[in-house]
């Protein structure tokens, strides 16, 4: 009697009876899962998508509704806020981004085709109001389009490419766009035809021959037999709910409390591996830090408990966040003057450290040594009264002197503030969704997509809002395509 | 027609011919695979070992030989040179150094029988003059035995584990004992009964429904059959002359440019991988460039290319190294006042990159902004008057001013300077030396030791010298034991 294993795809020759047959199976219902249905189905398969929820969203359902566009000469919202956006440019900044874990094939196809994936999304459905919402948003606070949602504009970016918006977000009312938009994605989905599979939770896939050829699910407490005679596609997630997982891959993430995904325990991951996949870049995550609220906050300077700056902080809040937790100790402090200084919202969890009238009195009610934080500031305001940031090369209109009193100092704690975090690590896969095998051969049968794979978020100190739903939409497509192929 | 692949078990119903026979195939003739070979000869196994090259050695070979070692009061050396050095202090030491990556069942085991362990590694033949060599050596400059090899007696490691010496150095005159190491457990393998197969690289494994149950070799350009009646041991060391795993998995590394290891490709974890073990803490590496040589140069100052300072630099050499490695930009300076500096070694490739009457003459020549690098100095200087170092407490006696000119500016440039590194990341093994499957189940016949796993020396920024010789020979011990009983 065969076992039924995560860790081990099941022999076909040990199923007794197939419950249920399709073409194509996709496992998870976020937007990566929705986008390679949509496709497997537009390809002519027959396609069922088991999601071990009551409903369609993960992750992205919990998301902003950002997608990450660019390129071609820029979308129609781009180009009526005067952005143009060349390819070239579009291309630089995914691999800046990327850092030293890019995936270049992935960046340079996403790249060429991100403009009519863009006009697909529209097809599907989603609406988008085409406006510009100029100012540093985490999300668009009413139902604009683009925003600036990376660090274009900030340095070492804003010189390999030339700088543009590129969120782009559905059209929706305040904050959290990811629902509709994965409504609109299940809406097409089922209107093609697809076969949507709720409260069933995979438990093994299935192989025959080397190939992948079904998943076991659990469904109504039952183990059913599915035969999935074109392929598979894992779309499930990361797995920052799984704490072992977190602790062998990523364990830098535990200085960080708050976790966002929905049920996201590495579960693809763990498949795919099982079937002789790859697992790559585990210990990249995101992370963020809601400090750029309000808007005013962005002029701050951040030091760490040595009274010293490490980044630009005209750059993208993720990023700020992510180079936040690589300092030493536990916690960060953003530094205001008056003008500047509004009480945070309390949901980032983000206290008032110490107050003065001078940087010295700042620097003395932290207990930092005297000539350290007071020092940074005299160094940085000098500079910024000259207009330069030798040191970070933070950028006007960013680049500002606080030098008139009295100030702040907030605390940023890793443990204690609100740092939202999700996994970036995934399996290896080509840019037509195919899980790579050891040998970087395909695995027959087997495609994978969204934060179950590494894609274009690969490096967490580079990640841009936007990345990874472009990451789980486009490239879900093409593992839905891939996999009704065959 | 099967294929033979590293990525896949070779299934033994394909195997037309079992061209030899033995219990337990040993891959890999470094520390790790001798002390297994070793040890699954005197648990009464018939041993073949295998090795790629014409000889034994492996990164072992290239080491400097010495071997972590302490707890149980002291060992002979510890306890003459008056360090006692309890059970206690020796495993919060271990487990302080695994950082977030730390095994705390590998730390719990090796620090209770490190003492007899030392017994074994004599009764082997390793010779141990038994004295003390005081000071901060990379490796005894004569035959002494005991020196100090990490952070010990560094903060935050002192106040965390009683400090005490425990690096242990084979009676070798001058450095690289680990070749004559591996030469004594070559003779003891050998003494033994165990049959070395040199020249045959292995190229993938044999499964016999679900267990390992043999290897395929590559020997005198003929593909052969070997089957193991209980068990193979993957001894083959890390991947650090891999550069396509080193893209997927340690992308940090390409920083560098002076990889160290004797032909480390991966294959013992890709082997292993296969097979369905899990490869964790693969983006951790070890790396350090000799600057504590003279030994005088270690009362200098790091400074970061924006004059910050980053680390106490009375740390293990290779922790400030790594820390280094982390900085902003391509390079880091290690600054000195005339009474410390003398000309670092050709070999180190560090250069003079600036000197100066005065900090401010050091920095402009630097071109660094003005206040930088001489209010870093200014501060420091202050602060050691005192006896303290407020920021990264260092202590005395590395901790001094530098304050009485001429000074100078040396330039460690990851890639221009002699930044040797390895990788650290592998196979999770029990400690016991199963390699486990994705359910944390041993994978039944398949045993792993050394840099091919996750050991002792999980983490780069802890890594102190002796730590993957001691996890490499004990835990290569326990790996062969364990094949031994199949």
């Amino acid at each position: 009697m065969s076992e039924v294993s995560l860790h081990r795809p099941f022999p076909a020759s040990a199923v007794e009876q197939w419950d249920l047959e399709t073409d194509v199976a996709v496992i998870g219902f976020g937007a990566a899962g929705a986008c390679a249905a949509i496709e497997a189905a537009d390809s002519g398969a027959q396609v069922m998508l088991f999601e071990r929820n009551s409903g369609s969203g993960g992750a992205s359902g919990l998301s902003g509704g950002e997608i990450y566009i660019g390129g071609g000469g820029g979308t129609d919202a781009q180009r009526e806020a005067g952005f143009e956006d060349s390819t070239e440019d579009f291309i630089a900044y995914l691999k800046a981004a990327g850092g030293p874990c890019i995936d270049e094939a992935k960046c340079d196809l996403y790249g060429h085709q991100a403009l009519a994936h863009y006009d697909w999304l529209k097809a599907q459905g989603v609406p988008y109001r085409g406006n510009y919402l100029p100012g540093k948003h985490i999300e668009p606070t009413d139902d604009s389009t683009l925003i600036w949602s990376g660090s274009e504009a900030a340095a070492p970016f804003c010189d390999v490419a030339k700088p543009a918006p590129r969120g782009h977000t559905i059209q929706h009312m305040g904050w959290g766009g990811g629902r509709p938009l994965v409504d609109v994605l299940e809406a097409s989905a089922r209107s093609k035809g697809v076969e949507v599979v709720l409260d069933s939770r995979a438990l093994a896939l299935i192989e025959d021959s080397g190939r992948i050829c079904g998943v076991v699910v659990r469904i109504d407490n039952q183990t059913r037999f599915v035969r999935a005679r074109k392929g598979v596609v894992l779309a499930t997630g990361g797995f920052v709910f799984n704490e072992t997982m977190r602790s062998r891959y990523c364990p830098d993430t535990f200085k960080l409390n708050d976790p966002i995904g929905d049920k996201d325990d590495g579960i693809g991951i763990q498949l795919g591996m099982g079937a002789g996949g790859q697992a790559i870049h585990m210990e990249q995550f995101f992370t963020t830090c809601p400090w750029t609220m309000p808007e005013s906050h962005a002029y701050g300077v951040f030091v760490n408990i040595h009274g010293q700056r490490f980044i630009n902080e005209d750059c993208y809040h993720g990023r700020v966040s992510r180079c936040a937790v690589d300092q030493p100790g536990s916690k960060v402090y953003l530094l205001l003057d008056n003008a500047h200084f509004t009480q945070p919202p309390d949901f980032a969890r983000i206290a008032i450290a110490a107050t003065g009238d001078t940087w010295d009195e700042v620097e003395a009610e932290l207990a930092m040594p005297s000539g350290t934080l007071a020092a940074t500031m005299a160094l940085y305001n000098a500079h910024a009264h000259e207009g330069r940031d030798p040191l970070f090369d933070k950028r006007a209109p960013i680049l500002v002197a606080l030098d008139q009193g009295p100030f702040v100092a907030l605390e940023l704690d890793f443990q204690a503030s609100y740092f939202s975090f999700f996994t970036l690590g995934g399996l290896h896969t080509s840019t037509a969704g195919e899980v790579l095998g050891g040998d970087d051969v395909p695995i027959p049968g087997l495609f994978a997509a969204g934060r179950c794979t590494s894609g274009l978020p690969a490096w967490g100190h580079g990640y841009s809002s936007g990345m990874s739903l472009a990451d789980c939409t486009f490239f879900g497509r093409q593992a839905g395509r891939s996999a009704a192929r065959g």
